[in-house]
C-alpha cells in the first residue's frame, strides 16, 4: 500500500484522486487546498486548508499551477518526506531539497469532468532518489499507465512537443472550423479526415504520412487555396507551414 | 444497377473501383488509363488505354491529377452522358460541357494499399442537373457513406480546410517528432495525447477544446518553449500559432 497526500484541488488532482480511489494499493490520506470551496469534490477523504496539519504519507503530490509549486514546496513543515509535482514544464528542481524530490507528469490533456482512461496515459517518472522511483513506479502500475523514465531536460522537450500536436492542431481545427463557417460548410465533414490524420500515426511516422499540395510542390493549389482563404493569420500561417513542408521535402523553392 | 467506367488508375480509382466491388448496385464495367501497366491492379473488368474504346455507362468517373481531368474530358468522343471527378480542389466547369457534368470527391486521405473504410467517409456532390444527383446519392448509399451536397466553391473552401486539419496538423506531429529525436524521447509518447486531441472534436468545438500558454497568456512557459526550440523554422511556427491562439481568445499583446 503506498498512501497519498494531493496537495491542489484542480483538474489534475481530481483526475489522480478519482483514478486512486478505483485502485487497491493507493490510498489517498489527505487532500489539501488553500481554500475550502474548492476541496468539496473530495467527498470521501480528510481535507485541510493549512499546510501545518498535514499528515505523514508516502508521497506528497503537489498538482497546482506550474507558478505555485516552489512556494507550496518551501512551505511544507516537514524534510526528507518524498515530494512530487505533476508539470510537464517545471523543473524538479522548483522543489525544495530539504525533501526527497520527484516528478509524477501525466502526459495527457484533461478535460474537466470528463472521463479519463489512464490506462492510455504515459506517466513521465523523475526522482532525485533511485529508492523513490520504485514508488512511482508503484503507483503508475496501480492505475494501469505505462511508466516512462524521463528527465527535467527530456520532460521539457515533451511538453513543447505537446503544444506542437496538442495545442496546435487544435487550433487548425479551429481555422478549419472558422473556414467552413464563413462558406456555409458544416465543419463536422471534416471530422473523419481529422481522425484518420491523428489514426495513421499509429502505423507510420508523420514524415512518412505526409501529403498534399506543399510535399508535392503544387504551387497552383496552394496559390488557389492563398487565394481562398480570407483573414491575413490564415493566409500567414499556410505559407509559413507549406514552406515547412517543402523544405522537409527539398523543394526549397516554394 | 448503376453501370460506371473509371477513368484513372491511381490511388482514389483503386480504392473506388475495390469498394465498388463490394457492392451488388454499383457495376464498374471498365477502367481507362493512359498506360497499360497502371492497370495491372484491375484484374476483374475490362480495361482500355484509348478513350476511343469507351463503353457506354451510366456514370464516368475522372478520377486523375487535377491538372489532367480537363484535358481527358476535352477528348471523349461522346455527348450528353454523365460525367464526373473525384478532386477537392477542381471546380466542376473544368469538365467540358458537351456532357452533363458532376463532381464525386471523398474527403479523406487515402493511403495506397491501405484498407479504406467507406461508411466512415463523407461524399462531396455536386452535378449541374438535378436528375444526376440522384445517381451519385444512390452510389454514396451503395458503399455505405455520408453524402453532402456542396457546391464547387464550398468544396474549395473545405479542400483548404482539410489542408489545416490533415496536411499542417500531420506536419505539427512531424516537428514534434523532430523534437522528441533531438532529446532522445520517443515520439509514441505523444501518442494518446495525438489521439485524444482528435477525438476531443467528436464531442466540443475547437474553439472550447483549446489549451495551452497561449490561450491561458503564460508568457513564461512560451518563453521557455522558445529557448528549448533548436530549428529557427519551428521557433517561427510556435510563434505565428501561439499569436493567432492568443489574438483567438483576446489576448493580443502576446
Amino acid at each position: 500500500m503506498v498512501t497519498v497526500v494531493i496537495l491542489g484541488a484542480g483538474n489534475i488532482a481530481q483526475h489522480l484522486y478519482t483514478v486512486f480511489q478505483t485502485t487497491e494499493s493507493v490510498q489517498v490520506v489527505q487532500v489539501y487546498n488553500r481554500s475550502k470551496k474548492a476541496l468539496n469534490y473530495f467527498n470521501d477523504v480528510a481535507t485541510t486548508t493549512s499546510l501545518k496539519n498535514l499528515v505523514e504519507a508516502d508521497v506528497y503530490i503537489i498538482a497546482v499551477a506550474d507558478d505555485a509549486i516552489a512556494s507550496i514546496a518551501n512551505k511544507l513543515p516537514f524534510t526528507d518526506r518524498f515530494v512530487t509535482h505533476t508539470s510537464g514544464s517545471a523543473s524538479m528542481h522548483v522543489l525544495h531539497k530539504k525533501n526527497r524530490r520527484g516528478v509524477f507528469y501525466p502526459l495527457q490533456t484533461f478535460t474537466k469532468g470528463a472521463q479519463v482512461d489512464f490506462s492510455t496515459i504515459p506517466l513521465c517518472l523523475e526522482t532525485a532518489e533511485k529508492a523513490d522511483f520504485k514508488v512511482l513506479q508503484n503507483i503508475t502500475e496501480a492505475i494501469g499507465s505505462t511508466s516512462y523514465k524521463i528527465s527535467s531536460e527530456q520532460r521539457r522537450a515533451l511538453h513543447v512537443s505537446a503544444v506542437f500536436v496538442n495545442n496546435f492542431s487544435n487550433h487548425l481545427y479551429r481555422i478549419a472550423h472558422e473556414i467552413c463557417e464563413a462558406n456555409n460548410v458544416p465543419f463536422k465533414i471534416l471530422n473523419p479526415l481529422i481522425q484518420e490524420t491523428a489514426r495513421k500515426i499509429n502505423t507510420i511516422t508523420p514524415y512518412m504520412a505526409q501529403t498534399g499540395p506543399a510535399k508535392r510542390g503544387d504551387e497552383e493549389t496552394i496559390n488557389d487555396h492563398l487565394a481562398k482563404l480570407e483573414k491575413d493569420i490564415h493566409k500567414e500561417i499556410y505559407t509559413l507551414l507549406t514552406q515547412s513542408i517543402a523544405k522537409t521535402y527539398g523543394r526549397e523553392k516554394l
